[in-house]
């Protein structure tokens, strides 16, 4: 039969081991989760701006960006915010196994389907980053009017307001970000954390 | 009320044209069609060594692979195939948008659904690699002994057998791997369009 012919006919696919290599670090999925308006998104961004400039290849997953491409057919409820989560975190496992950084900042209210994701991750490469401000700070900055919205009854399963909230019971990284400290030294943090482990 | 002080307040995200820069070279996204058996994933799998032994930063998201984690609850109606090349087309343009080569060998059996893929990429972006065998060729390989299940009425929507494969009328690069050319002379090929094109 006119099989494909192939020299190395056993040519294995390439591993994680051989994409770190490449990149000389370890790939991890960082999950920035908090209340929205806590600082997720801005702490994530100036995480990937400093390691980009030092020459690291990162992935920012920003929950309002997946939302409207992989995530677009998803809505609000339980059901459908686990799905949410579920797939950002088979997309950053994917990144994390080629030797990137995976920025995830989506709100993941659900202690269960954070623990999902973090199952699927190789020791050690799950880093949940809580972005911890009260309920009232963020509903002060409100800086999409989202609670507003919420509390006037045009937003439904809104976290925080009619949908729980389940806070990280031992995140690798804790930070107040409720206004006494800038977001630069929370983001300094968090980059802290990654190069003492290899992820930066 | 307490913001979290940014210094620099309108830092923007990173774009792909930063990601791009660190790499030196342009993202895109390669989708490998084909029936099953023609031999998408094993001329995937050696472009991605060989541009990895070159230091390109790769992801070869084989159809197996995903279908076990992103699109795990996913079947092989019209309806879900039509989802998971959506999916895969997201994440891929994700992985295209970090400057990165995304490899993908999946059979994306319907022009409407591959063509869907390709209007979410950047001109240019999107390189549709038809893997053309014909069905007796790939059949009398079976690899997987997927077609003689088919036949046994084990396994159903099955492509080639009672479901339709529409193939590429424009592909940017067309492979004939009924046989008489090896597996690496076809991947040359790819590989060949690649560098032309500053994506390699």
């Amino acid at each position: 039969m006119s099989n494909l012919s192939v020299g190395k006919l056993s040519a294995p696919r390439l591993q994680p081991n051989d994409h770190e290599r490449l990149h000389g670090l370890g790939g991890a999925l960082v999950w920035f989760t908090g209340l929205s308006g806590a600082g997720k998104s801005t702490i994530a961004n100036l995480v990937d701006r400093r390691l980009h400039e030092g020459g690291r290849h990162t992935v920012h997953l920003d929950g309002d960006v997946v939302r409207t491409g992989l995530c677009a057919d998803l809505g609000f409820s339980p059901g459908d915010r686990k799905e949410n989560v579920r797939r950002i975190g088979e997309v950053g496992r994917l990144f994390a196994q080629t030797g990137m950084l995976a920025l995830v900042a989506v709100i993941a209210p659900y202690e269960a389907d954070r623990a999902a994701a973090r199952a699927r991750m190789r020791e050690g490469r799950f880093v949940e980053v809580f972005v911890d401000a009260p309920l009232s700070v963020c509903e002060g900055r409100d800086p999409k009017g989202l609670y507003a919205r919420a509390r006037a009854g045009q937003l439904r399963d809104f976290t925080g307001i009619d949908a729980p909230y389940e806070p990280p019971r031992s995140p690798e990284v804790h930070l107040d970000s409720s206004g006494g400290t800038s977001a630069e030294a929370l983001a300094d943090r968090v980059i802290t954390y990654l190069r003492d482990r290899g992820f930066a």
